[in-house]
């Protein structure tokens, strides 16, 4: 409530839920309150028919999960000698004494089963009444992701009827609202599997989800619909699942046993720096120069001061360049330029802004493309950088 | 609610509504579904003063908040012409056409005010009524972030009684452990002001926050303490509240009218990016080379054969010959050099992933320093350049 951590907690249970077919409804937080808890407990199981805690059972007098969950049920709150003798156990493998505050550990709502913590001291509890099931489990991921995955996972499972597959399609340098448009046709008609679009920073996902029985009629159902998608976006598409636009350059490079370089401007590295996140990148990029100056421009790359004069830095003409030269003083099969405005300032009337030129160079071809983006400083070099690497990579499919 | 997500967004939130003074009671999560929408609003203006929604602003058929408020409070959902043109201008800059379901995005719960959004083209909203205010945001992070920043944060500090005044000190290159030892002293004592420690990637930030009942009785508060931090800590400190490394660094190089050039190698531009994340970095980063390969470093930086076959790529004479060598072509006054192995794989038993030298040279000076790291490669790569950035700076200051 602070907001000093992070709940990946819900995260972690929402993926393994929907996977077992369960739909997740509601997430909620509420603080160490006991009115606030029973409160919510009480509304959790009017809504829902598992209710599954994390946290809140721990020694302290903050951890109230247990007695809350015994409110708002009206049951009482039991000692376990054997889950007490268990947790004395725990600590003496420790080389420690139970400290007394433990043994608040050791009691459990009536009629509760106990699941065994094999990284704390906290036990879990499932409580199951005659309309809902409640699965309390600690709050440390480290605690509470081994005891789901070993205890509830399983127990779940059996009580589930279908699961839940799903695999993404992963397209850039195109608006959220231009995707839905191109998949209106597919969106309208979608049912099982469904189709939905997350936009991230720079690129789209495309998440194709099927709800079967079993995990073998999911895959035909997904891979049809991702052969439609495909004949729509065809390639648009860079990747799948954990793909990266960074790996996926870097393996086409590798593919195709070529070598490249890079020429940066506005860009000041930002392309460099995201193509030498995947291991192995130094098998392809060889070297990159950072040409901010003219005179770097000019002197250590070698674009003709004429061209610098006539057209300026930022123009068609000076990326043709800077791709060839920094192909030619590299030594690579491919040179790869950026130079652009990332602003905010040193924009004009016919250079706003935003205005950027990528070049690509390969054997004695060159080629350019102009883009405009519009955005803050460090959001248009980002942008410029991947469409970059998307340039980069449509031209390494078509080799 | 598939967990595709991990909610970043109500930690970030809930930080700095504590921050203001405001109890956060709870988080709720909820799908895009308009019945459970409509309910948890319902709840939520029932439990509390103030209610804040994350996401669901898009142009797309699953963005149903607008709708969803409009639903729970029984008011209705109004196009706005000027937002209309604002948002047309906004793909206009962008060189495009507005497609026609971002007109949605113009639509507004009547007599509901609109936050203006300049990293996307979903506005936020402010609908007050006679008992809730509720605060409508983006989903998106890049987006929500600088909103609630720029716009909501005043908005609701106005609001708020006694005031919550805090200013940030921020320091790099050590270990949270380290730095609580040497602010034990101070942190046993606090009371008011309060100190905390908030761990970020690459630095951690001391927080100085006093509660007074008015600006002018919080800043003597705030300014002692900022005093007995600084009397222990000295340089270690790089800047205060908005600042980065980055920018700090970029203001010392222009202070002292000094240029520099940079030599990456591990880094593979990281260092020069960050840099040039900084407005106007043009005028005091010439250039960088990003020598990858030992053929780059040898031919294109001019560093001896010889020293890379005796010493090795990585090595304390590498780094000492590549930051003179950037210098002398560059004709920078500073050169600033990166060598190391990020890793995953090209570790050895005398020089590990991980390991890494900086070297930096002026005038005819050179120096390094030795460094460990170990993270993944991505991590290993940002705290190699923030070390970098930060012996610069230590090296600026001293000038």
């Amino acid at each position: 409530m602070l907001g000093d951590i992070i709940n990946t907690n819900a995260q972690y249970l929402s993926q393994k839920l929907s996977y077992l077919g369960l739909n997740v409804y509601y997430q909620s937080v509420v603080g160490d309150n006991m009115e606030r808890l029973v409160d919510q407990i009480n509304l959790a199981r009017s809504r829902a028919d598992i209710v599954i805690t994390t946290g809140g059972l721990g020694p302290t007098d903050d951890d109230i999960t247990k007695a809350g969950l015994c409110n708002a049920l009206k049951i009482d709150l039991v000692l376990q000698n054997r889950l007490a003798e268990r947790i004395k156990n725990y600590f003496n493998k420790l080389g420690t004494k139970m400290p007394e505050i433990n043994l608040r550990q050791a009691y459990v709502p009536q009629g509760g089963k106990t699941l065994e913590n094999n990284n704390g001291s906290a036990p879990g509890i499932i409580y199951e009444d005659d309309k809902n099931i409640f699965i309390l489990l600690p709050g440390p991921p480290n605690e509470m992701i081994p005891m789901f995955d070993s205890l509830v996972f399983p127990y779940l499972k059996k009580k589930s009827h279908s699961i839940i597959k799903s695999r993404t399609i992963k397209v850039t340098n195109i608006s959220e609202s231009k995707l839905q448009e191109m998949l209106q046709s597919i969106i309208d008609k979608q049912k099982n599997p469904t189709v939905a679009l997350y936009a991230k920073s720079g690129e789209i996902d495309i998440r194709v989800t099927a709800k079967t029985e079993n995990p073998e009629e999911a895959d035909p159902l997904i891979n049809d619909m991702i052969k439609n998608i495909k004949a729509i976006l065809g390639d648009m598409i860079f990747g799948y699942d954990d793909d990266t636009l960074e790996y996926v350059v870097n393996s086409l490079l590798r593919k195709n046993n070529k070598t490249v370089s890079i020429a940066e401007s506005c860009t000041g590295g930002l392309v460099s720096s995201r193509l030498t996140d995947i291991p192995g990148a130094s098998e392809s990029l060889m070297n990159s120069l950072i040409c901010y100056s003219n005179d770097a421009k000019a002197r250590l790359l070698g674009v003709k001061e004429e061209t610098l004069r006539k057209y300026g830095a930022v123009s068609k003409e000076t990326a043709e360049e800077m791709a060839l030269r920094i192909k030619d003083i590299s030594k690579t099969d491919i040179g790869l330029s950026i130079t652009g405005i990332a602003g905010p300032d040193g924009g004009t009337e016919e250079k706003p802004v935003g205005l950027c030129f990528i070049g690509w160079s390969y054997l004695d071809k060159v080629y350019t493309q102009k883009c405009l983006f519009n955005g803050s400083r460090t959001k248009n070099k980002f942008r410029a950088s991947t469409k970059a690497l998307d340039l980069l990579r449509l031209f390494l499919i078509k080799l």
